[in-house]
């Protein structure tokens, strides 16, 4: 296995196929020596290389675990290298955008088949990886039209194997589902963050101290790696936009209904977002990661 | 002490001062009577009635544990039942409005001292409650102007007592701060899980699937008691709209920059964030409740 970024995301696959003897070896590549030299010190992989290129020579699977933005590039680098048979997948959030960004250079004989699991936490590096993160938590592979189906039931068996629910999407369905679910919240989270970043001096310090009213769990996922969510709202920028204005029109009704005292419409839409929750709990993704981190 | 309403906010302080020995007896007052039924089963008071005058008879401290929009009613009606030097309290998520509503009813030598436990879980009635939910987390207390220091100096030691730190705040700047910290989180999770009920079928099913991407920890939020948020809206509705407006705005200018691609102003926000990440974490607030959930 070469794994391309050695992150929360590249770090918790080398941990998680490597505790369960699931794989010969692992290469990984990363653009940064701090990475690598503290992946090493934490033994996570067989070898360390910078160029993506010399981590994927005889690797029969591929996974680029960087922010998305750098998908094209390294699928231009590493495309002559590949071998023949090989599965090629990632982790991206997005997945129309890295369909498009890294198909044209798959060549032939090379498996292309996204995925995203719905999993990780707001912190970076090789030192917050888990080999536990995929237990219990979907993963998403969205194949190509007209793909060769063995090496995606290949992929999906190593990723239960992990511990995940694999499921199959179309790309498109995947990246509408995923603003809602992802990328509207971590947006929300992001700009009230950077709200209460702008009041000054002894306001800023007490919403810190009593952070714990709710404002908490936002700072949370606004904590984030800025790179990789950047690259996510440029990757999936229409269906942002469109559940975005969604909720921007949902949310003026809320402000009216604040502004004229219209108790009764706070209080049915209060109390039909209990079903949600209780969806969300029936669905079994309602109790906290092992390691006490959001999915991303 | 008489406590007014047995469920998730009175119950945890039935259960944290009586573990401690902190009162001599408990009498709770519940217009349910599902709920007094509960809280008799689980043993969580020494007596259980139906209207508030049966409980505050002779109490020392009677704190109103229920949605603020019946504290008018509820002091009304207990005023003349109130011990001379009794101590009268709250654990309302606002406090100027809470000041309006019973000021008027406190007789004379009875020591109204209003109060905000921040602490809290999105579930509600006497099963939701825990002794230790006040362990590290604030408790603000917003007394009057020309009040005596003596009685606010015992209810700051009680509830010390219950494992609180105990800060003393105006309630405007209480009622400001909390918009920040607890409201809007609120506001904003409760739309965007509305946002989510409105899809249809199969892709609201899948938005519960798929709902660790962030989603998740919104629910839990959009989770909370329905008749308590209401109230609190309708009762911060200054500070709420005003934070609102702040928010519309620097979401608005995140919107525009999603649409024109421009990276550079996500990435400088979501950098900025991180920073208050910090100071959350660093001001010992970011560590998950002792039973799991969330402060209100």
């Amino acid at each position: 296995m070469a794994l391309i970024g050695i992150g929360n995301l590249g770090s918790s696959i080398a941990r998680a196929v490597r505790s369960r003897g699931l794989v010969g070896s692992v290469v990984a590549a990363d653009q940064s020596a701090e990475a690598r030299s503290r992946a090493a010190e934490l033994g996570l992989a067989d070898g360390f290389v910078e160029n993506p290129a010399d981590a994927v020579q005889g690797a029969d699977i591929v996974v680029i675990c960087t922010p998305i933005g750098t998908y094209g590039a390294i699928a231009e680098t590493i495309a002559p290298h590949l071998k023949p048979g090989a599965v090629l997948t990632d982790i991206g959030s997005v997945k129309q955008a890295v369909v498009a960004a890294v198909r044209p250079h798959v060549p032939a004989g090379v498996h292309f088949i996204p995925g995203h699991p719905i999993a990780g936490t707001e912190k970076s590096g090789p030192d917050a990886g888990s080999g536990a993160l995929f237990e219990g938590r979907y993963w998403i592979l969205t194949p190509l039209d007209g793909g060769d189906p063995a090496p995606v039931a290949r992929l999906a068996a190593l990723w239960s194997a992990c511990g995940a629910i694999v499921e199959e999407l179309p790309a498109d369905y995947h990246d509408k589902v995923l603003a809602v679910t992802s990328h509207l919240p971590h947006l929300i989270a992001y700009t009230i963050v950077g709200t209460a970043f702008d009041l000054e001096g002894q306001e800023q310090r007490d919403v810190i101290r009593f952070s714990a009213g709710g404002f908490r769990d936002f700072t949370r996922i606004a904590g984030s790696n800025p790179i990789m969510w950047r690259d996510i709202f440029l990757n999936n920028r229409e269906a942002v936009l469109e559940m975005l204005q969604r909720f921007s029109e949902d949310l003026s009704y809320l402000q009216r209904a604040i502004r004229w005292g219209e108790g009764d419409k706070l209080e049915e839409l209060f109390t039909k977002t209990r079903e949600i929750r209780r969806g969300v709990v029936e669905a079994n993704q309602a109790q906290p990661f092992p390691y006490g981190g959001n999915g991303q």
